[in-house]
């Protein structure tokens, strides 16, 4: 199944790393490449570039999109041309997969209407308000409705990844690759320990 | 600080970004910069290519030094030329962090003798045969001793560098760090499930 991972300027690094480094040890399954809309260098948040091919080069072609989070929702959020493009990526899609904020992304382009999503609890409330339709949903690592898998925030992208692959693979398969990571997988999307905990400090 | 993330060909993907992630979240703190010992693309096993810069170029310039596993540390054990450089640049830094096999790259330049480290329990045997003079722990999330951090395997570098934070930063920040990326983190480096645990598939 070929992954395409949608990046933009001030993505999340883990958000893409996490998933990543899991599909990417499953390779007679998975093969990863990295699209933004124009092309070229995208950097994350946290300083890390990645070469990136356009968008327009895999429609059609694509089983897996992968959309993460990052400081850049906020201003791709009113990027017209990137959200008429997801809607058609993901529509086109097989399965697609938001880590952290990616799920206001793909909430904007109105396919998750009246479906269960998550997302970053911290950011909960700016992603409700860009998409009042969805069916948000607070306490939850990661949600599944139909093709769509939403996870929450940063972190939560690899728990929502094995859970991936324990649904369209094998259990046994996503259990083997968290061994092989030394990875303590929380494998029960409806533990979320921090919808609604605030921070010690 | 200046961090330098030292990378190879079939350096693994998590190693590198996940203390990234982490690191990265302190922009105040922290400067992280990468790495070879040729300069030019790295990519890890997983896919992910990373641009870096000659290692010659910065002696003397590096507060700590990153080391990541990976499939890639099976051939750079032998590298003579790589680990004299590694124990040139280790012993000027004022820490040295070391993810999973990148262990054994350290132990390699004999700066580990007599010291506490770990690395990635599936690879254990082999790690401790590169350099039996080290104190190797088989039980333990991550280790300190002195200047060097040494942690399990791959997704155990998040819990040393979070715990590295606590250290010379504060616990406080290494909490809210933790809290952002909705991480639950293995704060205890003695807790470790991975040691000896056998898969179940």
């Amino acid at each position: 199944m070929k992954v395409a991972v949608l990046l933009f300027e001030n993505f999340e690094t883990l958000d893409v790393f996490g998933p990543v480094e899991i599909l990417g040890r499953l390779p007679d399954f998975f093969q990863v490449g990295y699209y933004s809309q124009d092309g070229g260098v995208q950097c994350s948040t946290q300083g890390v570039k990645i070469l990136t091919e356009k968008m327009d080069q895999l429609v059609s072609q694509i089983d897996i999109l992968l959309i993460p989070g990052g400081l850049g929702t906020r201003k791709e959020i009113n990027n017209i041309k990137l959200i008429s493009a997801i809607q058609q990526l993901a529509y086109l899609s097989t399965y697609v997969l938001t880590v952290c904020t990616g799920s206001a992304l793909l909430a904007q382009s109105t396919l998750l209407d009246g479906m269960s999503a998550t997302s970053n609890k911290r950011a909960f409330d700016w992603v409700k308000s860009v998409r009042p339709e969805v069916k948000w949903k607070e306490k939850a690592r990661w949600t599944v409705d139909g093709k769509y898998y939403t996870s929450s925030g940063i972190s939560a992208g690899m728990d929502m990844t094995l859970g991936f692959i324990s649904d369209i693979l094998d259990e046994a398969i996503a259990d083997r690759v968290a061994f092989e990571m030394e990875y303590e997988w929380n494998n029960n999307p409806d533990h979320d320990v921090f919808s609604r905990k605030k921070p010690s400090v």
